[in-house]
């Protein structure tokens, strides 16, 4: 969670009106990582000081607060070198207020501020030595340590770089974090880290860029992990510089999207890099370097297109996101699917596909949304690669120290490639020699490059915190991967086959059920002032119920609840009575018989079901109090049928009762943190 | 679920308050079977009709009805020959009302009137081919369809035998029943089958058996499974004849408790069995007999005593039944743990354990608290035996026809034994040729008749609908398997003893946790007008969320949800502000710093958390709303600790919500149905 931003301009004047609109704008992109508190630090006109603003909630306001102060920060006039930093906030340590947003200052002449995107673990024992040192603190964040260790080492050695100081630091650090720090001793230059969270940096020239790579500068004197270093290390510089001396841009940020309507040639940091930007020169340093440490970090070129991270004609992202669908879902299967000869190809598992087929077992994994599209794939998965499938849970997994094995294979799922349990869970797997698989929407994110292969799920960003397009898009990524897995097997191809023209179709019966979405809204108008909603169904459409409950809970803070039907009579069933809003999803699969034996229960008990079945099931909307009818598809696909309404459902629930769609209250879209 | 129970008496005389006092009284013992309505049917008092009394809601309202009628059911003349039969009722089909309600009849005339448990799955075609044929029916049941057929059958073959009747009957019938028929052309007689569902006959003489079992007939014609039989078949009597036309006296019912008081000779009979009694003879008949098939049924010997289902001083069987687990754990570890030198004994897996130990992965199935005993237990497993462990919902394990192999290992987890997903998915995974350990609280049970090897839980009959001790007993059962599967292991040595040597001072502690029943009680003054409930936890207290989100669900009908912490940020954390009641189970496990972040969490965002700490433990305290202090076992065991108020909660919360303890709307003891 949180968004870290920063922009350094060298050669290049601008207005400081122009800094402080690219520094807001940047976290307006940034906004879905964090949204309860946002500020700013730029230095001040006379250069001596800094100008800090922060505030409670989300970026707008910060923005309506630096337009108030228009006069104080002096915002027409012009500054050639300068750096500033930008955060917008999800709390973990400390309420979401003033105090403990960021940045966060070292002291109150701003000797040091810093912007943080993670969690430190062991900030306890530091601020106590701090403490001792004399340290006040005014905030209740983990945050503050940092900067006021930076200015403790500067205290220490007068004589150290700005680069040199935040090494430093991090030695000290345990945890995850993303960094960006900037100093009224070192004026005009920022030094970033990361650790665990993700950072990447755009540069931006006039004219092209004359390389293609950043040089990375190890320092193999192995400093002591002590709060006080002994001495300063050599140094053998060998730096960026583009052309000599030329005008030149940097912009720090969380991800992408901040970036992308600047420039697109951007570098992505590893852990423990750490950055520092000095006279318009970037250098990359690292403490030590082993024998296959890289020697340089490239600078990749974003095929990203603003367009595409903007909201259209849509209310909010969520809405434009699940409108989208029939065209991500295409560009999910695009170039992997041939409907001619019927074959998948997926090239990004490719060379993996024997090893694959040698394991022992499967492992799905996941947090949230992502564990569900696992939940939805793993009977079909089971019935085509006849292997064993364990779906779970990302934090559960690692809490419990799973045993796993050389011979497994484990998908790690996420939209972001950067939660933070499914990447730890992930060199835990890595570590036991298993065969790691990444499933992730985003391109050089942490999953991706620590993957042995993967598949993209191709579904375009995704902005709405609740996720949508990305569910469907992992839906079908995992069905591909089982189609893959089973192409050689006779017994399966009249199967085979079904699934492919099912695919085929997938994005006009998409279509047709989103043209439900008048007849979900009157429905939302009938359950919205409810306190509570339980989903129930099974088999296939399982995942349905939780996807479909994780989105009410989340966008509307409605107690909703998916459960499983084949439980019902084990004690949810004590919940129905005639007030209890019960949704059920029944479609004519193997299960339907089952399905139906539910729902004469659940009406026995007073209940009255919204029931989500196929089109023209003449005899579910009989015993149903309302229904909603989607086209039948394959029974292994139709939980991508389902599931649309209940986001249609959970969206304009969430609409009437007055909640920000795209920025439900306490969650941040990419969970970086554990 | 239903509860069915008939008495015959031969050649002992009793007023017929007495028959109708044993019917009422074996009902009372069955009431946690179902209760919605409930009825018996006894002949007439001139012998040519029936008097059939059905009331829907409790037992009781059948009593009050019965005694309303004394005078028309001449209930103080003495009869020395009759049948009687029983029923209460857990409604599946059709509401909960007298109509609905069994005995159901053929006719006006009851010249057959039958009660069953369980679900025919086909009755739609028969009830229609039974329309085509001119009956009309009155019920919305599928138990109609029953009686009807039999009443046509009789009509096409007046000649037949009443056995012989039900037999035809029967072979119509799909899906899962327990039946007795009483019938006016055969007055006395009585004629029960069961598939599915569980049934068995008490039977009680004067003097000791003759016999220790009954033989079986066998009918090898193979009858043609058609509704109109061609010809009667020729039949080789060989019937149970204790001493030549003695006085004697059955009680068929779906379990011993009914039964107990009155005698404690039972026979269980198996799926497809057909008996007859007819002027105090019993009779066992079979269609057709495969080599393998036994030849008689043997009479067993209950051991369980009256007392055991009385309850006592307190208001409520769940609330006997917390109290109960000092005892109750200890019973389930008596003649297995032996503290001086440290080792486990489970006599009944001993000769699997090699097998066992040879497997590919440990599979734990049940369905509700049952399933949670082994989410609860599955990381000791994962940790001690060092395999893969999947745990499953018996009802979606079956959906997804989950591939099993030889080499696995499947347990199967049921108080009852009779839980009918539970029994489906044994039968399915010993199809497949995997090794199959029940582990019930039931001797004699389906599950435990039809598994390879077991352990009992010894918990003692559990009464309360929902289930307290059996969940702690079937917990600590897992534990000391996952012992005895480690014992030759040199490295798990000090894990090990830490186990046995806590499980040696568990009783203790339990008597502890159960002090806190009057702190509980207050938490629950706070709590009852609340709508909903969230219960956070992860790691290895994870399952007593989940348990103690069910117990809430079922005794109080709020909404209640066991939420993963780990997940929170993915979702549930949206739900939480200063007026959604969460409680939080936070022990100084591996995840105590995982648990506190969450605890962070939900405080930044206005929470008030309940949590259910260590005692003294400070840190926790001081961050929390209030706490439940609870002592320090070790990890694995905690959540043995940490349920238990959870129990006391559900308890306090339903009390004083009004709702019924032991009998919670719409839910029944023991599901065996699907």
């Amino acid at each position: 969670m949180c968004g870290i931003f920063a922009y350094i301009n060298h050669l290049t004047p601008k207005a400081r009106k122009e800094i402080l609109a690219f520094l807001v704008n940047g976290l307006k992109r940034l906004e879905y990582r964090g949204y309860d508190s946002a500020g700013v630090a730029i230095d001040s006109p006379d250069g001596k000081d800094m100008n800090i603003v922060k505030k409670s909630g989300k970026v707008q306001a910060l923005e309506d607060e630096i337009t108030l102060k228009n006069d104080e920060l002096k915002v027409d006039e012009i500054v050639s070198n300068h750096c500033g930093i930008a955060h917008t906030r999800w709390a973990t340590h400390g309420e979401p207020n003033a105090t403990n947003s960021h940045p966060q200052r070292s002291d109150e002449s701003h000797a040091f501020v810093v912007i943080h995107n993670g969690i430190i673990t062991n900030y306890k024992e530091l601020k106590m030595f701090l403490e001792k040192k004399g340290y006040h603190f005014e905030s209740q964040t983990d945050t503050e340590i940092i900067v006021k260790l930076v200015h403790h080492l500067y205290n220490q050695h007068p004589t150290y770089s700005f680069q040199e100081l935040v090494e430093q630091a991090i030695q000290q650090l345990e945890g995850a974090f993303a960094l960006c720090f900037k100093s009224r001793h070192f004026p005009g230059e920022c030094v970033a880290a990361r650790r665990g969270s993700p950072l990447l940096v755009g540069i931006k020239t006039k004219n092209h860029l004359s390389v293609d790579h950043i040089p990375i500068m190890y320092n193999n004197n192995k400093a002591a992990r002590t709060v006080l270093p002994s001495l300063p290390r050599s140094e053998s510089h060998s730096e960026f510089q583009p052309e000599e001396d030329k005008e030149i841009e940097y912009f720090f940020a969380s991800d992408a999207s901040a970036v992308i309507e600047h420039t697109n040639k951007v570098l992505y940091f590893e852990d423990d890099d750490v950055a520092a930007v000095k006279n318009g020169t970037l250098s990359i340093h690292r403490l030590s370097c082993s024998s296959n440490d890289p020697h340089a970090r490239e600078i990749t070129t974003l095929k990203m297109e603003i367009q595409q991270i903007m909201k259209g004609n849509y209310k909010y992202f969520m809405q434009k996101e699940i409108f989208e669908q029939p065209e991500s879902v295409v560009n999910t299967m695009r170039g992997r699917l041939n409907f001619q000869n019927h074959t998948v190809t997926l090239g990004g598992i490719k060379d993996y596909i024997p090893e694959i087929k040698r394991c022992r077992r499967l492992m799905l994994i996941g947090c949230g949304t992502s564990y569900h599209s696992a939940v939805a794939t793993r009977q079909l998965l089971e019935e085509l690669t006849e292997l064993p499938v364990m779906v779970e849970l990302a934090s559960d997994f690692l809490d419990r120290n799973t045993p796993v094995f050389r011979d497994d294979v484990c998908f790690f799922i996420s939209q972001s490639g950067e939660t933070a349990d499914t990447l730890m869970a992930l060199r835990y797997c890595k570590q036991h020699g298993a065969l790691i698989v990444g499933v992730t929407n985003t391109v050089g994110s942490s999953i991706c490059r620590e993957s042995h292969c993967g598949i993209h799920i191709n579904a375009g960003p995704e902005i709405g915190v609740a996720s949508t397009k990305a569910y469907t898009s992992q839906f079908i990524s995992l069905v591909m991967f089982a189609l893959v897995l089973s192409e050689d097997r006779i017994s399966f191809q009249k199967r085979r086959h079904d699934i492919i023209e099912a695919l085929k179709n997938l994005a006009d019966q998409i279509k047709e059920v989103l043209a439900l979405d008048e007849e979900v809204k009157v429905l939302a108008q009938d359950l919205y002032q409810q306190k509570s909603l339980l989903i129930m169904g099974r088999g296939y459409n399982f995942a349905t119920c939780l996807e479909g409950a994780l989105k009410v809970k989340e966008l509307t803070y409605m107690h909703s609840e998916g459960i499983m039907a084949g439980e019902l009579k084990h004690g949810p069933l004590a919940l129905v009575d005639d007030s209890m809003p019960v949704m059920m999803i029944i479609m004519r699969d193997p299960v339907y018989s089952k399905c139906m034996n539910a729902l004469q229960q659940v009406v026995a008990r007073q209940g009255r079901p919204i029931v989500i079945c196929e089109k023209d099931d003449k005899e579910t909307s009989e015993m149903s109090c309302k229904t909603l009818e989607v086209p039948r598809t394959v029974d292994c696909l139709q939980g991508i049928l389902t599931v649309i309404p209940m986001q249609l459902l959970s969206y304009h629930l969430a609409v009437l009762r007055g909640c920000n769609v795209d920025c439900p209250r306490n969650l941040a879209k990419s969970v970086t943190v554990e």
